[in-house]
């Protein structure tokens, strides 16, 4: 039900491809011209981001991570029309202790793939970050080869507020990357206890990166990360590093041999590699390429990722709960008055339940 | 306010500990008897279970675990009058994969124990679960000679329907168990994925129990109970055995040494021992005293000990709102609606949550 208006506003309402707008007013023209032209660019914002347009998909990332609820709106809108095009690439997490150079792994192996027609996106983490553990000579210097392929994109992230450079985010910004047609996505993190079963719940392909001596370096790991990589890479292996790595890397072997594998139907292996002197990136990509022949043989591959969006669904569920309930000031004061009381062995834990739920 | 009156439940009114009984009526006499007799057996209870009554605390531990809605408010009315009494035991939690010769070890170490003054109570899983893994000669044939000692109390669980033979209410049970003057208690579960983690959350020690051949014990095992273990037992060290055991001992040592400490300030370490022949018993218990003095010194214990009730009040409020959320049938119809969406690719994850929450 349009009505004759001599404000422009009301044109914009008479071409909009959604015309039902019952039960509203004319008397705020602006808010009106502002809602036409937001519901464009976001139709804009998706083309863009389909043709590849790099500055367009990190402007997507932003709309993606922001808070703003109108911006949040909008992100889910973008995200749903691009979801027919997502789900295409080969998805790889990478991890390892600060110092087994990761970036610099990322770096050579992203550029190798870029050289042979590869469309690669990487989620990195922020090195200006000072828990990163990144470069610290800043942003500029990392990843230096790899940004200036044109068929590389890569994403800082700050690992400052986030499990080790990954947050809730990230699930949906590898879904803007497929849509923007990469094809091998790389999700550095850095080892802070929770992170890799995180990263491990939405990846294909799990990546760890060691350096020699496996001793030290089993001793400085988080407990399990070893058995949830599908594959290890002893790094720095160059120079007078490369018979202690290749050392190494047998033992790893070894010891993947004694583990569950991580993906039904791969037994997890290690390889060596330079970076420095591209040495033994074609091994990985090879790895790759039979891990996906193999997983996808059995099928374990849908059904990973069917279960990581299951897994991905119910855990936001399940933060939705938490935030509620501890989002409320008032709840809060009451859980850490009952928290003392069962602390004092006042109350019993079944107790400080029941009486929180009353 | 106590009127008189003829019936004898009046009387009982009267000697009530508690007099005030506004607002009800003595229309149902019967009910109000029940009422007072059984605040005084929960009293008397109570007072059984600290004299040390295995009787009572069996009687305890079937009201723990009753899903009855006046049971549960009469057990937790209980465990607040024994809570002042807790605290006092060492708590070890015991596992191994089935074969692994769990029961009679427990049966072995447990009857030493109680030949050293030790009072011991044992959880023990039920056998006659055909889950459990346990004996196929039944309930009568399993720790015969331990459930004699006049200082043991074995409590059988099923393993049906818990993880590994471990239950919401174990945590409780063992309360009772130290109210009971029970001074070690021995929490047998059986690996069942989760259940070592959940177990290791609700213990002081954590015993792996493993057979020779590292290899293939390794291979059978999930992922990083190793790493939660506070030490390691090669059972049935003996005849033939001995050696592979001794061997099987050594190496794994030598993984432990490359892993993280399952608790701060104490070396994981494994030991050879022969149930069958009572062999290595006495060192377990030195590992065990060692562990106590070495964990109380940095008072890692009790920090340990206020962290795990923390995580249980707080894992239980989070079970609590999983529970009220999935448990309206309406909603569950919802989120099986949404999560067919959002695996159609039809609806982003976010979208499917915010829905539900709309």
């Amino acid at each position: 039900m349009t009505m004759p208006h001599q404000d422009q506003s009301a044109l914009f309402v008479m071409d909009g491809v959604k015309g039902g707008h019952d039960g509203m007013s004319y008397s705020n023209p602006k808010k009106f011209r502002k809602k036409k032209q937001e519901v464009l660019d976001i139709e804009k914002l998706a083309n863009d981001v389909r043709a590849g347009d790099r500055t367009a998909l990190s402007k997507a990332i932003t709309l993606i991570e922001s808070s703003n609820t109108e911006h949040k709106e909008q992100a889910q809108k973008l995200l749903q029309e691009l979801l027919p095009y997502t789900g295409n690439a080969i998805r790889i997490g990478i991890t390892g202790v600060p110092g087994a150079g990761k970036s610099s792994f990322i770096e050579a192996f992203g550029t190798m793939l870029c050289k042979i027609g590869k469309r690669v996106a990487v989620l990195a983490i922020d090195p200006s970050s000072s828990l990163s553990g990144g470069s610290i000579l800043g942003d500029k210097t990392r990843m230096e080869e790899l940004v200036r392929q044109e068929n590389a994109f890569v994403r800082p992230s700050p690992s400052a507020g986030t499990l080790g450079g990954v947050h809730k985010k990230s699930r949906e910004t590898m879904l803007l990357c497929e849509a923007a047609g990469y094809d091998v996505l790389l999700i550095e993190t850095v080892g802070v206890g929770q992170s890799e079963t995180y990263v491990r719940g939405m990846v294909d392909f799990f990546l760890l990166l060691v350096l020699t001596g496996a001793g030290d370096e089993l001793q400085g790991m988080k407990k399990g990360i070893m058995e949830l990589a599908d594959g290890i890479i002893v790094h720095k292996a160059d120079g007078d590093n490369l018979r202690p790595a290749r050392r190494t890397m047998q033992e790893y072997k070894q010891i993947l041999h004694f583990l569950q594998p991580s993906t039904p139907g791969w037994l997890s292996t290690a390889l060596s590699v330079s970076s420095m002197e591209k040495v033994g990136l074609d091994k990985v990509w090879d790895m790759l390429m039979e891990f996906e022949q193999t997983v996808k043989k059995t099928n374990y591959w849908n059904i990973r990722r069917r279960e990581q969006t299951r897994d991905w669904f119910h855990s936001m569920i399940t933060d939705q709960l938490i935030d509620s309930f501890y989002g409320n000031p008032e709840r809060k004061q009451q859980v850490r008055k009952f928290e003392d009381e069962i602390l004092h062995g006042r109350l019993t834990v079944t107790q400080g339940v029941n009486a929180l739920f009353d």
